[in-house]
């Protein structure tokens, strides 16, 4: 038979035959049971030494390429070969994802950082301040747990709980108990992939497809994405001054998921007479409620409203928190305290999904629970997004009155600003960009069309000397725009 | 009115006050539009400063469950009390999981850690050696990665890509491409919570309920939860020596699971000509594959055999490996190569399901691959994981023989031994356990009746000296069962 092979060079000859034989053979220019040249004759065809050849042929007839027949030489093997035709097909269609999966609208994904622009003050939301994190006590947690983490199991590496660290768990349960009012044991504690795992594991434990979620319009569209997902029929129902509109939730709803300490995006909190009326009508519906305290840990007037969870004899919240706010979004820790009858259904869920988190991380921050370095965290930040925000309203209902009205709000690490007549949410923010400071509009919130016109300011990744520089420049900007 | 408020002791007199307060208007017992007595009179009655009467007032109206008529006093609020009913009623059915969630088999879970027995010998699967792991070489890595964190974003902590951290895919890539034979560039690597967030990131994606996903009997249970959580109809498909059995497949699969080079449990590698069989059979039926490479790194006799990624012209296959096996399984790292098709779908699942990873691993992982200390970790745990196969097969093969009979396999940290006649695996794994042997039977990896007797040996989280003991204690049992 005849082979073409080309060397190139003289490295790796072995390489270079053993490829080119293997291509032949898997694209059928090699038939199957054609006879090959002996290693003798190759090697002497091609001027390279017998050992090459015997090797490459080794290899071959190892790996099912080739086979030899006692006394008859080396042949190409069959059932090889076939694979060319389908190749050749259009396969395009066959490796495709389901609906869904394959484009998600726009607004289900998170914000990503802006592209190219460098921005000289950033009121981007669900961002938080590094330089103000103690990362020396940080490290002495995280070195701190690689020892426990080297120790654990007499040197033997097996599978962790999927709720989470116990320590971690323990530090948790704790700081409900204490700061959040929501008292729990730590076994009630099912620590996850930051919040959004938290509503995912939720969801697919509670939704079928077919079945009414009702939302906050506008709202959390990472939350929407999940629903849109397992197929839920998704209800936007709209909020006033005292939260969701509980009059208007479908009649025949699974689960509403809310965010009561600090409405997502529009800042006020849940009005204790709503939070009864939704807490008495998912008992007589029947519906699971997702209870989303994502940034209430930084609260700046007035006296905190009782949980939802807290409030809750039914066994139908769920209380879902997260470290994103308070620490970094990238820890990717959050947890749930679902109602008893959740908890194995989670746990499990938990370990078809992703079997448990990361040992090292958790580890460490239960230490720096414990060891009171969250608490001390939180007061840091508390008083610094406390001047950023009060630098913010200052200017937002000083210079920027004309053209802006802050919705109330006592929460949180962003807050949402009313557009007044007659601007253009779209206009400002692309004028702002302009000038370095990047606004954000609350158009994308909104599942149908936009009831108001509003930016969202986040304060989590400023400092009080951006947001003096930002908001005078945005002054600059909106008398330019006219009136 | 008439309040009853009982205070034990003179400790914290506001928080008594309010609670009970507070208590008797959500239970009922206060009722709404109830006129308060004046903070002056409660105090005086219960004996406490007026400050403190003045302090729970205060913090009830803040919280919305007194109000104040202007010169007519203080009053429970209405829409307050009305939970009581709603509580008394019988409410554990409205919080329920789905069906498949609420309790799982005990077969689709993964083993965990053996309750109270302490092993001398413990042969467990799934864990692995941390005595030999570079713990200093991690912690440099992971303080490097710290020190990255606190750098990146200027100060400012944001999401990150789903996909995963840069250097750490790009460490994949390199060392797929020149130790697995899978060439891909990093931007086809998506990290995963572990393989096990990777298969269900995958079923997620190309799996709708109702759809056939074949993988082998006997096969990997965790696989299994995931494809029947997904409403999956699941094909058990026999696999013998060669792997699958390409002919049993049914024709309208739409994934097929399997693990080609260390066959899940059995050992056994997939033979080259059943590989191409199999993806001619996909490239013909339009179904996806899903290779699961899970151990193939320790391979100790023969060549490697083409992963299916590389002999996949018809990009039908997603190529999913771990370091749960190769580091340890508490990392929670593991990885897909998908087909171009499935990038973006599985980009978006991972952002749906949990946004992505904790950045502080991934970045001390990049660096430990990058740096050539996983290279070099992957050397030393060759060497000691040969050494402890090969004790295994000369027990197995020389004292045991009369009774077992290893699989052939020529990789992994586990092999399987045949039971032979007649000896019952549940008889000799609890024999084993009571001589402190732990020996895990293969009959829960059948998702039917198992075809064969025979137990899994694991040799991850054990050492040569306690095979050498534990086998020697196993012929002792084998020989007191008789025969």
């Amino acid at each position: 038979m005849d082979i073409h092979i080309t060397l190139h060079g003289r490295h790796d000859l072995t390489g270079q035959i053993y490829g080119q034989l293997r291509a032949g053979i898997i694209e059928g220019r090699l038939a199957a049971h054609a006879r090959l040249p002996s290693t003798r004759d190759l090697a002497a065809q091609l001027g390279v030494s017998r050992k090459t050849t015997l090797d490459v042929f080794d290899r071959l007839i190892a790996e099912g390429f080739l086979r030899t027949r006692a006394g008859d030489g080396t042949f190409v093997a069959d059932g090889l070969t076939r694979l060319p035709a389908a190749r050749a097909e259009p396969t395009s269609a066959r490796a495709r994802a389901t609906g869904i999966w394959r484009k998600m609208p726009e607004r289900m994904s998170m914000p990503m950082p802006p592209a190219d622009i460098t921005l000289d003050c950033d009121f981007k939301g669900g961002v938080t301040d590094k330089t103000l994190f103690p990362f020396d006590a940080w490290r002495r947690c995280i070195n701190q747990a690689l020892r426990t983490q080297a120790r654990t199991g007499g040197g033997v590496a097996s599978y962790r709980d999927p709720a989470g660290e116990q320590e971690l768990r323990l530090g948790i349960a704790r700081y409900l108990a204490f700061s959040r009012a929501v008292v729990c044991n730590w076994q009630d504690v099912l620590v996850t992939q930051g919040a959004q795992q938290a509503l995912d594991l939720l969801a697919r434990v509670v939704v079928q497809p077919g079945d009414v979620v009702a939302m906050e319009e506008p709202g959390y569209p990472p939350a929407r994405a999940i629903f849109s997902a397992l197929h839920a029929r998704i209800a936007h129902v709209p909020v006033d001054e005292h939260g969701i509109v509980v009059d208007k939730l479908p009649r025949n709803t699974r689960l509403v998921y809310v965010t009561p300490s600090h409405q997502f995006p529009l800042g006020m909190p849940m009005s204790l007479a709503r939070r009864i009326e939704l807490l008495e009508w998912a008992a007589k519906r029947g519906a699971v409620i997702v209870e989303d305290d994502y940034d209430g840990e930084f609260r700046f007037e007035g006296r905190p409203v009782e949980s939802l969870k807290s409030l809750d004899h039914a066994g139908l919240v769920a209380y879902v928190g997260t470290f994103s706010k308070t620490l970094f979004p990238d820890l990717r820790i959050g947890y749930v305290v679902p109602p008893a009858t959740l908890s194995e259904p989670l746990w499990n869920a938990r370990q078809v999904c992703d079997l448990h988190g990361c040992m090292l991380t958790q580890t460490a921050l239960g230490a720096f629970m414990l060891d009171g370095e969250y608490a001390k965290h939180l007061r840091r930040m508390h008083k610094a997004y406390a001047q950023r925000r009060a630098a913010l309203i200052a200017h937002l209902t000083g210079a920027l009155a004309h053209w802006f009205e802050p919705m109330p709000s006592t929460a949180g690490i962003h807050l949402v600003t009313r557009l007044l007549e007659p601007w253009q949410e779209a206009r400002v923010v692309a004028a702002a960009r302009e000038a370095q400071v990047g606004l954000y509009g609350i158009a994308p919130f909104y599942a149908g069309k936009p009831l108001l016109q509003g930016v969202l300011l986040g304060y989590g990744g400023t400092s009080v000397p951006a947001i003096e520089r930002g908001l005078k420049r945005l002054a600059g900007v909106m008398a330019a725009m006219g009136a």
